[in-house]
């Protein structure tokens, strides 16, 4: 039988990596480990990757080229984690590396822009020239498609910090510094702090004050406020870039109706000199970002 | 002698309608008039055009082609000027009846976005790839510039809406049906509405109350409320898109240091998850609009 080409796709997330060899007919190989800090995470994923590698080659399946994911600040073009105040490196070298451990070509992305690129092209924001992808869990960050075209930085900034622009000026503070930021509001850990202090009662995440909503009106307001709070961000993100359509994803978007709907609602309320985009959820949910690092790896196939 | 290549460029505002031919040399001729309301603005502007070539005609000029901006929702794709709540018109055709008229190719452009993009090639925008042009007269609006392309817009949305962005939550009223939107409180026009409430003394436009912050402390309350409200509107464009460089333009660049001083302060004491960007009035000034109608007339040329 002849070899299976493959490719490796890595998503280096803050508390796990994720792994999977995929090829045209779907996912061959998976593994995931906790992320350790700094340059340590880069060896994980390293030794994450080889492993798979040796896995597929085992089932004759010939792996040709990787995609990584990282968050944080990054240089693709160079190759470079530049900066992730989450893992906490610094001007790491990354495609270098591990190209050089695989044996095959490698290429850097960020993780929030791959899931985008990867909603965008192959899930939720097909069709639609002007898209947002907003990831929602224990920060806030958007991907920005605008005119089919990926806005996905210079090397030492990267558009889409959608969860530090300011919604609550003088509310919560935010790991960033200042106060009243949209993902110290309205982000998944942001949810589930709100809903501790309001009931003095641990919360099992931000789905868990989802699913109580229903019965229990002290998590209703707290699932109000932070839609409210989503929907401003979004109608600023709307108001700047106008975009038609805007996936929902990251963890909280598993929420599904119970996120979407109040968020549309308060959200066609608010935009005034823009269209009112198209609100959805991802298609491809968690894995998005290895989705994306998987479309980069192909993207270095010859 | 031979006859001079020109270009024709006009800029449709809500009160003016400006008028330039210009060659590699300079302007050569130049008109304005007042801006009538609802498709009668077109006609005015075909007429000063008209009257335009013919002078430069008179004195050995032959106009080769012209760029019209106007404000509003544009689809420069189909030359037509989509909706414009200041003037008042609605899915006019705009480049057919004009290049019938002029006997030239017509290329329609968003008054905004020209004069943005003529800053950037031209202006104090030149050598950054990621730029954002902030126009502050009556209202306020941005052209935004992002790895060295503009993004203008898909012919039923234009970018670059940063005057409806909200900054002060429950704020004065703004003419789009929100409040507290960035227009509202930080525009000339609202910086002389503030000066009138705070004194009950009638301004004479913005940049006398800039002019009267040096010893009249109610009029630098009003100041001080504008920078710092501007500067919170420009926190949030860079936390969105990381511009380099932004370029302060329209009538209240007019105040100099006045203006930049403050709010470059206050916006680089806002800004964490991004590089600060450097900030700078504009070049072209008031003229920005009509540089950028030329450069679109500039493009028709064989």
């Amino acid at each position: 039988m002849p070899p299976v080409p493959a490719i490796l796709a890595i998503d280096v997330g803050g508390t796990t990596i994720k792994a999977e060899v995929a090829s045209g007919d779907g996912v061959l190989a998976a593994g995931r480990c906790p992320t350790p800090k700094g340059e340590h995470a880069l060896a994980a994923a390293r030794d994450l990757g080889a492993t798979l590698i040796a896995e597929a080659a085992a089932s004759g399946v010939v792996v040709q080229a990787a995609g990584v994911v990282v968050p944080g600040i990054v240089d693709a073009a160079r190759g470079t984690a530049v900066y992730s105040s989450n893992i906490g490196w610094d001007n790491l070298a990354v495609t270098g590396p591990l190209s050089a451990e695989w044996g095959i070509p490698v290429r850097l992305g960020h993780d929030v822009i791959a899931a985008g690129h990867a909603e965008y092209l192959t899930g939720a924001g097909r069709g639609a020239a002007d898209v947002a992808f907003v990831a929602i869990g224990t920060g806030i960050a958007a991907a920005l498609i605008v005119g089919g075209r990926v806005l996905d930085g210079n090397g030492a900034a990267q558009p889409g910090e959608i969860g530090h622009v300011v919604v609550r000026p003088g509310g919560p503070e935010c790991g960033c510094g200042n106060r009243g930021c949209l993902e110290a509001v309205a982000s998944a850990a942001a949810i589930a702090r709100a809903y501790e202090r309001a009931t003095g009662e641990p919360a099992a995440g931000a789905l868990a004050v989802f699913r109580a909503a229903e019965g229990d009106p002290r998590a209703r307001v707290v699932i109000e406020a932070a839609t409210v709070a989503l929907a401003d961000g979004l109608a600023v993100l709307t108001t700047l870039l106008a975009p038609e359509r805007i996936v929902l994803g990251g963890g909280l978007a598993e929420a599904g109706a119970a996120l979407l709907d109040p968020v549309a609602k308060a959200l066609a309320g608010r935009v005034r000199v823009q269209p009112s985009p198209g609100l959805v959820t991802a298609r491809h949910g968690e894995r998005a970002g290895i989705v994306g690092a998987a479309l980069l790896g192909q993207s270095m196939l010859p």
